[in-house]
C-alpha cells in the first residue's frame, strides 16, 4: 500500500515493537510504526491484519472512538495449530467479521483478502486467469470503497464478488481448510479459485 | 448412472416407497429399488446420497455385511435449514465422511461430488471451463476406482484432485456454505469452482 502511494502506519500491541520499526524505516516515508491505537486514529481506512483469534483484542486496543465510522477492512482468519491440526474458531455459527461488526457497531467493517496468501492479496498476477475475490458487510458504500482499493492492487472490479451482508463471512472463512488441502497438494500458495458459471 | 449401462439399486427406508418405485421403473431394465439392505447386498459400489445427517443411520440400515470391502462413495452434505439458516453438522472437528469410515471400518469410503449441484454432479459440460473435484479418502486404489467412474459422468482424471485421507472431508464439507453463497448471489446452481495456479 506505501508502493502505491498511501501512508501507513502499521500497528503493534508495543510502541517500539522492533519489527514494525524496521519495516516502517525500510518502506519509507509514507510509513510509520506506533501503537494500534495511534494507527487507527492516524487512519481513515483500518486494515485488520492481525489473527483473527486475536482481532477483538487488537481492535479493542486500537479503541472504538478510532473505528467509528471508518472503513474497516478485516483480511484475517481464525486459525491455529491445535496437536498439529488446523483449527478455525469462530466457525460457521459465527466469523470472525461478525464479532468485530458486534462489537464497534459504528464501523463500517468490510470481509475480504482472508481468501488468498498474502502475496496473491497484492499481486493478484503471481497466479494466471480469473480468479475472485469476496467481499461482505452491511454498507454498499464501504464495499465500494473497499472494491475501489483492491483495484488498486490490480484486482479488476468484475473479479470481486460482492457476496451480501457481514453474515456472509462465515462463508469466506469457511474456505480456509480447502486452502489448506490445496496448499498441501500443491506445495505452494500461488492458487486461488476461479468461478465458472452456465451464465 | 443407469444411462451409463450400470445397474443401480436405489435404496430407500422403506421397501414400497413409491418415489423409488416409480423411478425405477421410469429408469428402465437395469433400474430396481429396494431397501437400503437390499440395494447394498446387490451392489459393488454403494453410493450415499441422503443427507449428511441421516447417513450414518441410513447405512446401519443398509448392514455393515453389505459395506464390507465396497467402495462406498460419500456425496452427502450435513446440511440442516435451522430458523432459516443454513447449518452444518458435523462441521470443522469431524466430517460426515469421516462418521461413515469410523462406524464401517472396512468399508472403502470415498468422498466426493459433495461440492456441486446434483445436475452438474453427472453433467459438467452444464458449466464451461476446466472446473474440478475432489476426492479424498484412506483407499487410494478404491481413490482410482471412483476417479474412473468420474470419468464416465464426464469428468476427465485431471479435473479431479486428489486431496488425502478421508480427514480433508472436512475441508471439501466446509465449502458448502460458500457454495449457498454463490447459489444466492448467481441465482442458479450451474457453477464451479476452477483452481488457477502458478504452477
Amino acid at each position: 500500500m506505501v508502493a502505491l502511494g498511501h501512508e501507513v502506519t502499521l500497528g503493534s500491541r508495543a510502541k517500539d515493537n522492533p519489527v514494525a520499526l524496521d519495516w516502517a524505516r525500510q518502506a519509507g516515508g509514507r510509513a510509520a510504526a506506533g501503537t494500534f491505537a495511534e494507527a487507527a486514529a492516524a487512519a481513515e481506512v483500518v486494515v485488520n491484519a492481525v489473527g483473527g483469534r486475536v482481532a477483538l483484542s487488537a481492535l479493542e486496543a486500537a479503541g472504538a472512538q478510532h473505528l467509528d465510522g471508518k472503513v474497516l477492512i478485516d483480511v484475517s482468519n481464525p486459525l491455529a495449530f491445535e496437536e498439529g491440526q488446523a483449527r478455525l474458531s469462530p466457525v460457521e455459527s459465527d466469523s470472525v467479521a461478525e464479532q468485530i461488526q458486534r462489537a464497534f457497531p459504528h464501523a463500517r467493517v468490510v470481509k475480504t483478502l482472508n481468501t488468498v496468501n498474502c502475496q496473491v492479496m497484492v499481486d493478484p498476477g503471481r497466479v494466471p486467469g480469473e480468479h475472485v475475490l469476496f467481499v461482505c458487510g452491511e454498507d454498499a458504500e464501504a464495499k465500494e470503497q473497499v472494491t475501489a482499493l483492491l483495484g488498486e492492487f490490480g484486482w479488476p472490479a468484475g473479479r470481486v464478488l460482492d457476496l451480501g451482508g457481514i453474515r456472509e463471512a462465515r462463508a469466506v472463512e469457511m474456505w480456509l481448510p480447502l486452502w489448506l488441502s490445496l496448499f498441501r497438494a500443491f506445495g505452494h500458495a500461488d492458487f486461488n479459485l476461479e468461478l465458472r458459471r452456465a451464465r
